[in-house]
């Protein structure tokens, strides 16, 4: 079993409301010290091993995570720790 | 400035259906070695240097950016780079 963790983030230039709306609030709570927030995604998969790894997680963030017209992804695996 | 990265996750036992439903999805789409699923938050803020300044990130967290009852948070502080 791996663990794929996967970060999704906006591409440079698109607008993040959300992230807009963090920056503010935390400037109204009195950080001003915040200039600028961004907001993305973060998902932890557990993925059985097998062949084509990482070309199969990448196919799954280009198909269904991610939307690579607004979004960058990047993701790491590891290999899983039983508990 | 400083670049904040904040990543926020449910704790452990706390229900994600969310990352249900991607699960669920990558299953029918053919990863059927998707075993399993969560969605956490990621958080990119750049916040000026100042005294304090991790100390000031997690009462942030704490108050605004996570739920500390469901949610667990880790955050790294760098150096921004200039571009």
């Amino acid at each position: 079993m791996r663990n794929v963790t996967v970060y999704i983030t906006l591409k440079q230039g698109v607008l993040d409301p959300q992230g807009k709306a963090i920056q503010e609030s935390l400037n109204s709570l009195g950080y001003d010290e915040v200039k600028d927030a961004r907001v993305g995604k973060y998902l932890e998969l557990q993925v059985e091993d097998g062949p084509n790894l990482e070309e199969r997680v990448k196919v799954m963030c280009d198909k269904l995570l991610a939307n690579p017209v607004i979004e960058d992804y990047r993701f790491d695996v590891e290999e899983a720790v039983r508990s």
